[in-house]
C-alpha cells in the first residue's frame, strides 16, 4: 500500500494507441514484488517518444505512460526488494527490462532481448510497451534503477541513458587511445558520443553535420574538427583529416542510410565503425567488398547495453563531462506538447529538452 | 647462389598483364635477405587465381608469377635467415607479406596491411602483385613459411591457405561451442568453414547453397542440415531450424550481395555475422535497422589473417580432418590452363583442383 | 497454493547447520512470484556439497536443502512467469542467482555477483545458501531452469553444471582451434574440460594426474596425452610433448596450490591459464615475474558462468559427447550418506555420483 | 656506405659483459637490409639498464650498446628499405624485434616472442641483447621505428617506450571507462599508468606508494586519491575509497612479491589485475582461491605490446598530457655514469633521467 503522504491519482502522459497521447489523470500506481515506487522529478523527450506518439512501438500495451529517460527520489519499496534502495534515494531509470532467461539477457545483452516485444515471455520496454515517466509516480523493477550521484541533478541524471548509448557505441565500436574517431551526426547521442571518445583517449574527433550550430556544440564538447556536410564530403575530408588512410573507428548516429555507407567508405582497413543511428525502414546500400578487403568490424549499438548506464553516470559525475551545451531546453509536464515540439523541430538551438516534473 | 642441383631456368606461368597469363621459361630466383628458395611440389587454383588473370591485380608488378596457395620442400637459404627452417624441410607458405610497419601489420592484421597494394611502401601479395608459386622454385620471405606436417600430404597442404581462411571466418564471427551455425555458400571456403564450425563446437551447422552436390559434400563434411535456396528461402529455413529466432552465427562465403543480405536478415538478435565472400563492384543492400537493433556484430573477413594458417594447420595434421571431398581434381603445370577451366566451369564436380609441379 | 495430487511434506537433505547434515521431512515449497516448483529427479553429488555439510558455506540460512547440480520436471508456475516454461517441461537448474543489480550480475558474471552470500542485497546460491534439490520438490527462479533436450537423461542433465564450469573454463583460459591444451586433474571437472577442448577444437590434449584410472578415463573422453604426475614431472613433460615451449593453454582443475604454480610454469610465453580449482585456504607460490614476462593470461573461472549451461546443454545433447565414462555411481536419495561416502572416497573407481530422487 | 658527414667512430656506452660497461669509441655502424641508421639525440635511463649493466640480460651478444629508450633523427636508408623513412625525419625507437616468425610476433604479442634470446632464431632486443641507444648513432629495423611527432621533443620522445608500456598496461588489465582504478607504484611506468588510466575514462585513481614526492608527483599527473603503504593497509584504504567492494582494476608496478599480493587481494570480484612489475626471482605467495572466487582476469604485461607506442605516442602528441613531472633530469653521454647513479638512488627526487647525446 503506498504511504500516506502519496496522492491516489497523479497527470501523466498516457498513450492510448498510435497517435493518441493524452495528458490525463490516472491511479497512482503501487509496487509489485521486486519492485519499487518512485516520485519522478524529471523526465528527457527522446527522438523515440516522437515515433511512439505517432505510430506506437513493437509490443505496446496500451494505455501506458510514455517517457523513458527518467530520474527521480525512492518512495516505496515493494515486497521482496532488496535493501540497496532506501526511500528518499535519488535514482535514475533504465528503459530496458529484458525476459532475463534468454542467451542475450543472461550475458548482458539485454537490450537485443531475443523476446523483445513479446510481453508473455517477461520482456517490458518502460515508457515503450510499458508505463515509464512522464508522470509524477512510476514503479519500476529495482534492477532497472541506479543511484543518482549528488554531482548530478535530476536534470542532468536525464541524459544518462542517452550518454550510455554513447557509451556503448564507442565500446562496441572498440574506440582506443591514440584513435582517430569520425562522429556522424552531431544530435544529443552523437554530441555525448565524441566527447566520449575524448574520455577513452582519442587523439583527434572529428564531427560531421549538416546543422553549424550543432557542430559548434561539437566543438563545445571536445571535437577537433567538424565538417560540414552540406559544403564538404564527408568522406575525403575524414580521410584526409585522418591523414590519407581514413579514422580508425567511425561512429555513425545520424540514422541516416547514406550516413552508414559512408561510416564504410571512410574507415581506415581494419578499421570499426558502430552504428547506433536509428535508421528505420528501407536498406542501406553498402560496400560490403570493402567490408571484407578491409577485415572491418560493424557492429550494431542497441541503446544503453552492457550495464553501460553505471560506467557512464561514474563518468558524468567523477570526470568534468561537459552536459550544457546539450541540455537545452527545460518545461513543465502540462507544457508537454511545447516541450516535444520544441525537441522535434529543433526551435530554438534545441538539442535536449527536458520535462521537470 | 643457387645450389649446383638446380637448374638456371625453370617453367612458369606468367602473369604478363591483365589478360595475359603464359607458360614460359623463366629465371630460377634467387633468395635474397631474409628470404628462402623452395622447390614448389604442388599449387591450388583459387578463384583469385581467374580474376587476377582477366584483370590484374591492385598493384601488381608484371611480369609475376602467378599461384599462391603451395607447398613445397626448402631448398636453399638467403643471407639473414635463421635456423627455424632447413634444406629439406616440407613447407606451406603464406601469401599476404604485409608492410610491416603499419597499424594492422603490427598487431597481426597483415592481410588488411595498411598499405596494401604499395610495394614501395613495403607490401607484397605474393601471387597475386609479386611471384607466387606455378613454377618449380619460388623464393619467400622466411616469415610466410610454415613446417608442413607429415601427417599432410604436399596436395592436402594447398588447402591450408583456404582452410585459414574458413578459420578466420570462424574467428571473427565468433562461432561458440553450443552455436547454430548458418554457412552460406558451399564453395570450398564455405565447406571447410562448416566443417570447422563443427571443430569449434557448433552444436548444430547449417550449410545452404544452389548445387546439389555441393550441398551432399557439405553433408559429406559435417553439415547437419542443408538448405538448397532455389527451392526455399533460406532466411526462413535458417530461422525455423534454429528454432524460430535465428543462427547464432552465420558464415558468408558465396560472395553475392544478395546473399550478404540474407545473412543479415537471418541472424538472431545479438547474433554475428562473417562475411568472407568475395563481392565485388557496386553496393549490398543491407538491413541496417536490423543492425542496430539487433547489437549485431558484421565482420568483413580477409583471408588468413591473424596467422590462422598455424592454427589451421595443426588442426588439419592432428584432428581427423575431412578433405577428400574438397579435393576433387589434379592436374600438372603444363595443363594449367585446363586445371583453370575444370576449377572455373566447375567440371565434373570440381570443387578444389592442384597443380602438380 | 500446490497442486492437488501433491502431498504436504517430503523427505529433504537439510542442512541444519555446519557439520549438521540431516535427512529429515520438511514442508513443499510453494513458489512466489517468478518462480517455478519443480518436481526434483536427479541430483548429482559435487565436492562442494561435502565441503557445505561439514564447514557451512559463507552467507548460509540455515536450515536449507543441499544439492545443486539437479534436474527434473515443472509442476505449477508461480504468480508473474512468463509462459517459457509448461508443467511437465524437463529442467536443468543453475545454482547462482546473483543479486542481478551489480556490475557483474549485469553483465553475466552473476557467479561472482558483487553481494555474494548477501541475502539482503538479493544473493542467492541455491543449494548453498538457500534450498537445493536433494528433496522430492525444489522452487527456483524461473530465470535458473533451461529446458532439458529431449537427447539428455535426468541423470546425464546433472552433469550440466560441471560441464559448464568446464566450458567456462575453456572459454576463460580462451582455447582455441589448434591449441596445444594441458588439463591438470582428471576429476569430473578436468574430465569434462578436457573433452570440451576437443569440441573446442584443441589438436591435442594433456591430461595430467595422480591415479591411473581416471587417466584411462581421461584418454576415453578424447586425451591425446596422459601424464602421471607421481611418474614424470608435469611440467617437463608438458613442455616436451608441446614440443618444447609448453602447452598453448593449461586448464588447472585440480585445487591444489602446487597444480597452480605448475600451470604458469608449463605453459608457454604468451599462453593463457584457467583456474578453475577450489584451493582453499592458505596462497599459492606462483613466479609473478614469469606472468610478466610471458605476457600471461591468468583468469579465474568462478562456475558455470555467463550463461554457459545453455551453450554445453547444446553441445551435449546435439554432439556425440562422452559421459558414461564420468557417470560412475547412482543412489537413491535416502542413500545419501552412502552416495556421498562413495563420492568422498572414490569408492570403486567413483568419479560422478548422482541420487534419484 | 655511411654519408660522408658521418664520423668513422663514435662514443658509445659498451657493456663488454656482465659488470662491465665502459664509455668506448666504436665503429659506427652501417644499415644493412630494411635497416636504418639514425643519429640518436636522447636516451632515457631505465631501471633495466641497471639490471643489465650489473648482471647481463638473456641471450645478450657481448659486446653491445647499451640504452632502449631513445629517440633521434634518420641519417641513412639501408637497401631493401621503404620509402616510409627518410633521411632528416625525427623518429622514435622501439626495442623489442621479435623473431616475426612465432605464434606471439605474428599476432602482435611480439614482447613476448617465443624465441626470445634466441639470436639464431632471429629474436634481438635492442640494448638488452644487441647494440641499443647510448651512442651517437644506432642502427635499427625500419619496422622498428616510429615517426616522432613534432609536438614532442626528442627528450619527451624517450618517454614513449615506458608511457607505451603504462598503455599495455591499462589495455591488459581492461581499464574502462568509469572504472575506479589502483596503481601500486610510483614509478615512471605507474606515474604514467596512472594518467592514461585517466585518459581511459577512469572516474577515479589511486596512486598506493612508499614515498611523499612520488604521490605527490602522482597527484600532479592527475591521480584522485593517494596512500602511503607505509602509513596505511593499501588493501583496506583501497576497497574502502573504492565504496567498500574494491577497485574495478588494479595495475600493479612496484615489481614487488607483497605488492603483487595486494593488487590480487584488493581487487573487487569481477575485477582485473595487471602486473607490469619486475618482480625477479622467487616467488610471490597469491590467494588463488581468490582468483578463482572472484572470475578474476590477472595479466601479464610484457613490456610496450601490441604496437602500444603508436598509439601512446598519439596520445602523448595530441593530447594534453602531462611529462614534466617525470621528466626530472638530463645529463650529456659523458655522465652518464653520474645519469645512472642519479636515477639508481632517486637523488633529488630523480624519476626519469635522460641522457642527451
Amino acid at each position: 500500500m503506498a504511504a500516506k503522504s502519496i496522492a491516489d491519482t497523479m497527470t501523466a502522459a498516457v498513450m492510448n494507441g498510435p497517435g493518441d497521447l493524452e495528458l490525463t489523470e490516472v491511479d497512482v500506481p503501487e509496487p509489485g514484488s521486486g519492485e519499487v515506487l518512485v516520485r519522478v522529478r524529471a523526465c528527457g523527450v527522446c527522438g523515440t517518444d516522437l515515433e511512439i506518439r505517432d505510430y506506437g512501438w513493437e509490443g505496446a500495451k496500451f494505455p501506458f505512460v510514455l517517457g523513458h529517460e527518467w530520474t527521480g527520489e525512492v518512495v516505496e519499496l515493494g515486497p521482496d526488494t532488496t535493501d540497496i534502495f532506501s526511500p528518499g534515494d535519488r535514482v535514475a531509470s533504465e528503459p530496458h527490462d529484458g525476459c532475463g532467461l534468454c542467451v542475450n539477457c543472461k550475458v548482458g545483452k539485454y537490450t537485443a532481448c531475443l523476446n523483445y516485444g513479446e510481453f508473455s515471455k517477461g520482456h517490458k520496454h518502460h515508457g515503450f510497451t510499458v508505463d515509464g515517466g512522464y508522470a509524477k509516480y512510476s514503479v519500476m523493477p529495482e534492477k532497472l534503477l541506479h543511484h543518482l550521484p549528488e554531482e548530478l541533478s535530476y536534470q542532468e541524471g536525464t541524459l544518462l541513458t542517452t550518454a550510455a548509448c554513447s557509451l556503448y557505441a564507442n565500446e562496441r565500436a572498440g574506440v582506443e587511445a591514440g584513435d582517430f574517431v569520425a562522429v556522424i551526426g552531431p544530435g544529443a547521442i552523437g554530441l555525448l558520443a565524441a566527447q566520449i571518445a575524448k574520455f577513452r583517449g582519442a587523439s583527434e574527433v572529428l564531427v560531421t553535420g549538416t546543422r553549424a550550430p550543432r557542430l559548434e556544440a561539437a566543438r563545445a564538447m571536445g571535437a577537433d574538427h567538424t565538417v560540414n556536410v552540406r559544403e564538404e564530403d564527408p568522406v575525403a575530408a575524414a580521410q584526409e583529416l585522418a591523414g590519407g588512410k581514413g579514422p580508425d573507428t567511425v561512429i555513425e548516429a545520424a540514422g541516416v542510410h547514406q550516413a552508414a555507407s559512408q561510416a564504410i567508405d571512410m574507415v581506415r582497413r581494419g578499421g570499426r565503425v558502430g552504428l547506433v543511428g536509428n535508421y528505420g525502414e528501407g536498406l542501406a546500400e553498402l560496400d560490403a567488398q570493402w567490408i571484407v578487403s578491409g577485415d572491418l568490424d560493424v557492429t550494431g549499438v542497441k541503446a544503453e547495453g552492457f550495464n553501460s548506464i553505471h560506467r557512464v553516470t561514474r563518468l558524468m559525475s567523477k570526470r568534468d563531462f561537459a552536459m550544457d551545451p546539450v541540455l537545452t531546453h527545460e518545461f513543465d509536464l502540462d507544457e508537454i506538447e511545447t516541450a516535444m515540439d520544441t525537441f522535434e523541430n529543433r526551435r530554438d538551438g534545441a538539442i535536449k529538452v527536458v520535462v521537470n516534473i
